[in-house]
């Protein structure tokens, strides 16, 4: 069987979820990756049942499965050093009185009552991001004591471990999405994530190759390296425009600025190699969704998700028997 | 007549000043841009014309010249968010108590004393770093508001427009080395500070080849849109290490850690044009000295710095009639 | 919304306009792009209201639209050193007796008539080439005087200039076919050709990555360097050869020769990246037609037709709110 | 034994042969090939054999050898359309009064006195052009009546066959330095070219990989397409800049514009593989000379030959037993 | 008319003919190119006329035609060394004692036998292997003594040249599919096998590009090498994985271990430039079958053939007037 | 200290030693590595101490060293498959009656004796080849059974178990150069011979770059994935020809036929980075010779030979303190 294709809600907040199921659906997916924003999902309600229930009947309702929730906002309040940009980020519930470590134990506490949510939604997938208290010296000058990039792990470790033994206790699995601004954003840094977690198996990732590729790197090597900890799957691509001007580091241009060195795309458009990923995907035993998370600044949203759908569905393909 | 070339004297502050005139003049350099730094140059008796003196004429007596001298760790404070890394970079007399806003006005001082400094050694130019307030904002997420990065230009030029004006009134000239970290990295952000301090004249650029090649920038574009602010030239190589799994971004490794995506090289080794360059800085008339910064963490230092003054030799020619 | 997609009937007059305009319909074509050859229109006919509102009326009776007329023979003959060749493309109403003056200056007295025509079709755009009296100058040898090349634009000028005044008195853009063999075929010359007409805003360009791309040049570039100017598009691919055998000037083989170093191909079928030309159209806000010129010298005409018409509903896409 | 390394003399007319001679010795050169112009060889003295063997002495003053003469100007005179162009290029006695069939009568009658001249030096080796009555047809707008190509080749055929029959009379072979403007520009116009001549065993090739790298031709190509024809090897490097903006035409602009996307460079400074190009050539048994043309307008002339000198000795090798 | 689109039956031998044919037709197909194996069709009823009809007729209820029969395993027996390994790709009757020299026999009547089945299908066609006797010395270490390579040609001459005198007497081509392991893998050996052959004109090849990709050949440079003798095509793509890690040679790694540097792939999916072959058939006026053999160890067979059925018909042209 | 450079002397046993020992010094080598044939060195004596001493002696008197001796071609007898090529590289001694376990039971002996032969020489590496018995199963058709391969590993094992154990016994590395015909060629083969050896400490490798860069390896990767099993380097490099036409698989043609995909160059003038190679050669401490091995089909030997000492001198550095 080729994979559910289901489309990440995360950047469709401005719709109600009826609306946004309504439409998902005739866009052709089989289910939605409920964002923890807007009406898509309260966290506050994480406990109650009932409403947990709500959600997924009204996605059933339109035909519509779910596979996973994501919350990347409290997740990132979590190691960031917090400042005015995460106010527009985060609930009122979290940012509070805007004391960072305040923010950080509210944050702490919505990433384990999504966990809570997994469970409520009969689902055992949760999408994040960690944050990083060591981002901001990705480049080192003044130089950077590497002891201050050994604490920054030690630092997450501390912040993460009661979190993710929470989604132990409970059965859910965190899929940290690799990216930029937090702890692991390549395969050397996802790679110390893990061992600053000592290997703690629920914690893992959500495979996102547009975040990888415009570093350079192969995103198939991202899922040979770590075989046993592709969570969860982001569809998104991303187009290059190396031409000799344009710098890979964004010129602090916002994005769908043609000035910028690179820039997200609807999937099928840039120049990721997604056949050569299914593959990968196929031989690692991956079952779970392709989920589409539309990021295309230059493109009308509802054009761009129903060709992102057609375009997975097509490159997917259901692997041979011996890999099955 | 080809271009004088120096060494540049940051990477060798561990050695007497006298010490090393000796080295470069055995390996063959015809100057030395030194950096206020060790015993070097000390900036606090800039205003002393004597010490000066006694500067060039050490120089002199190794049959060394002076073109250009440079403060990197003094501009970087001026518009850094100051934190513990900048004590290991600045003297004492600048990081005093460590209260950021002393260390800034402590280093816009400096940065005027250097100019006096430059008057004192007959010389017109200091190359150095400007710091910036925005660098951590390289990456958008928590989404930065472009209001932001336009108040970190406001901010750049309110600080360093009293700067620029103590250079004007002496006649001095200030070369930002375009580099990650700064307020300009690549040719839109060196186009964005030119902007803020509205085209001054007095302020243009130290191209450094080695901070754009990563970047995907090819060097000889950044000469060929900033004819006029090519004030001073450093001769640096980076080699790619792009294989797939390494990340352009470094993954908080230091240079000389071969899991690098990119490190820098002696000039010569790397992978940037050098033939391209001398053509392009013949075709804007530029004059000035090609100052090898020898940075190969693999490298022995004084093997390495004689290659580099070498292979300078071997690609730089005279220009044609019609170019001189 | 999309943009419209025509068909530029000048590879099909040998057909009547009633039969092609049935199948271009029938291939989904929104309108035609009018050739002023065969019966699609007569330019004799231009100041005749009644036949230009008849050509009109067949397009609709159809279903098909009129956004744009082109005249490249007529335009051809403007400027360039008229021989033999030129009688092929030209009517006898412009080739007359074959006296190089005399076809000129009936030659600019058709371009007049074209934007009459326009007028009276109702649209405001005339696609068209300028001829050149310097290209087979375009490789030195003899040297070239630069004077001599100074004085091909001057010429150029002198003979648009009152073409162009009647344009502007009738309301009427001349888009030039940037192209090998005109007065611009590429960005070095486009700038040199606007210039020469002191920036004249009713001068601008059919943009066709075609001819662009084999000579290297990157079609997003030419849209980026000239964005008030893209007046009209025209959607043709390329395909290289390049092998090192083969030449990229075309070893004077006809198109359709194997053995040349390029050849044009229905788009889609090419190497040109007609995603970025979509986004980099609609970053300057292009809103006309992309009018499919469809030459492919190995393809079944009506395959290729419906094929080209096919490819470009499904790359071109509605921009985002904030670039509509 | 590698090859003799000789200097092509035609870039350096402005000085008097027994001037340059000295220099070239100084630069390491084994010898010239002399060009038919300023002092350095006058064809009208070409049946003097004294004058002619005082040339030759005056080069075994200097240590110098002579393998071959040059003579481009009246070569191309011989199928060119004349025009104001050639006056700069041609001696009065070929212009004359600028009638161009007179031109191309003593034109013919030059050469003819070159392959003379070439007898009485000893040498049986003439280089130069043919020029061409096409090349202005080399895109194919308005079309090219395929016949007028081959009509093209006729014509050639029919002026250039007299000559080589004179050529065969006197046992000296023509090498045609394949170049745009000539007959034969590439791999399939110099198989076209020899076809025209019935594959007249004394005409060949004057082998110059600058002309057809550019291109997109392997030079490594040439040779092997054409190992009996290589009568003499330029050494001569391009440079390419091919950036997505610059045009591989040149955009009608001079040699060293820093626009142009590509230009010529001292050898080894560009893209060509010269070792490649040895290994061919040793391959085909070529036993002449490597005759640097040395053509930088971006270089000091003097420093130029010298280090193209230096190149050439230093890439070219005696080749193994087996090949000698 | 576009070419016929064909499915190879050699990977599907586990299914009984009829149901291959049903499925065969529901993907897409217009007819089966039927592999001597299973029960697609037995060599051994060969000369049994009403045998031959009805495998004719079984495929025309199911719509599909017949152009080419294939018989790789016994033709591969003919000049292999044998071993081991052949046991399991021959049909008993051949394979016998297991004797070489008895099996040799077998093999090559079995080939006569398949031109007669040929016959008695109504077609002219048949598409094998040639096997080799030195393909094992594909390496020369311990060096190969050229004349062993000599030897090997003239033994595959000499057992091929009775079998196709007896194709030659009964109206069948050979077609030798280009493949590493057999006498001819890529455009110099098959140039070889040519000659051994003398140019026998029944001889010729099945063009299968995956064959000579992931070798570095162009595939369109083979077609255009050998215009007369493409007598049939195999549709196979083929991906590489050359990350700096994976070897070319495949590392005595299975098909579809993904640690290999390159592997099969459903047509489509992989790196060959169909466009491209399909214009260099229609220029040579191949009009034969294309005929796809799938094999994509990754993939679902039935949804790969499928896939690759509709991917051929896409890409698959009428060729233009001039061409047809 | 950069690394001592030696040349290979089994590219030269036509030449007496004390004769190639004195071209060697002038041609700037710093050492020899003995090839175990012609006159260098006699294995049959390997036992006898004096005459050991006395090859030591010899070298010295030229101001030579010796770090490693090597032994291909007995090797090879002990895994391969023989046949008659084997004959022209074994001496009689081993050869005998051409019965293939003899000859194994003999080349077993003489890698033995080559363990003894370095003990009394004074050095601890034995360069060479292992030989293969599943070389000639590298392309699977008819289908290599996965077994068949295990087999031939386990088969290496059982063979060059005792040999290992001896080295072991004795103090002596052998070092396996990873070569296509070896059980080692690239990352993937060479880590399964590991594993059959259970790891064995003293069995490693001799890194050649040459034959895994045209398999399309990086060589780099090779030293970083066995930094503890690079025991001796071989400095050679390797052209490659891609051009559509030419085969990587090398065509069954010498070396040295210009129509091969690939050759072996004087190092220096292929395509390796070796400067990549001498940083990763430091990285992992090598601190061993490097080692010439001279092999370019096209060139002239002694020249060779000088040029690439020459060029190793210049390419290798001393490694900065942190890496020593």
């Amino acid at each position: 069987m080729p994979h559910p294709v289901t489309l990440f809600t995360g950047q469709w907040t401005d719709l109600k979820l009826n609306v946004l199921a309504e439409k998902a659906r005739a866009f052709g997916f089989d289910g939605l990756e409920l964002a923890c924003a807007g009406d898509h999902f309260d966290v506050a309600k994480a406990k109650n049942r009932k409403y947990c229930r709500s959600r997924v009947q009204m996605l059933e309702e339109f035909g519509l499965k779910l596979w996973a929730i994501s919350n990347h906002s409290a997740g990132q309040a979590v190691c960031d050093i917090i400042d005015l940009r995460h106010k527009s980020i985060l609930p009122p519930r979290i940012w509070g009185d805007g004391d960072p470590e305040g923010i950080r134990k509210r944050a702490i506490k919505d990433m384990k009552l999504t966990a809570d949510a997994a469970t409520n939604l009969g689902i055992d997938t949760v999408v994040g991001f960690t944050g990083s208290p060591i981002w901001h010296l990705f480049y080192s000058y003044p130089s950077n004591n590497p002891r201050d990039i050994d604490k920054g792990y030690a630092n997450f470790a501390r912040k993460w471990t009661p979190i993710m033994k929470y989604f132990d206790a409970v059965g859910v699995r965190f899929a940290l999405e690799v990216h930029p601004t937090e702890i692991a954003y390549d395969i050397v840094t996802a790679e110390r994530a893990l061992k600053a977690l000592k290997g703690r198996e629920s914690f893992g990732f959500n495979f996102d190759p547009s975040h990888l590729f415009w570093q350079g790197i192969d995103p198939v090597n991202f899922i040979e390296t770590f075989p046993e900890r592709i969570f969860h799957v982001h569809m998104k691509d991303v187009m290059m425009r190396k031409d000799g001007r344009r710098s890979i580091l964004g010129s602090h241009l916002d994005f769908g600025n043609p000035k910028r060195g690179w820039d997200f795309t609807t999937v099928g458009r840039g120049s990721v190699n997604f056949d050569a990923i299914i593959r990968a995907l196929n031989h690692i035993g991956y079952k779970g969704p392709l989920s589409v998370e539309w990021e295309d600044a230059d493109m009308n949203r509802e054009q761009g998700a129903k060709e992102a759908c057609d375009f997975v569905r097509r490159i997917d393909f259901e692997p041979s028997k011996s890999l099955r």
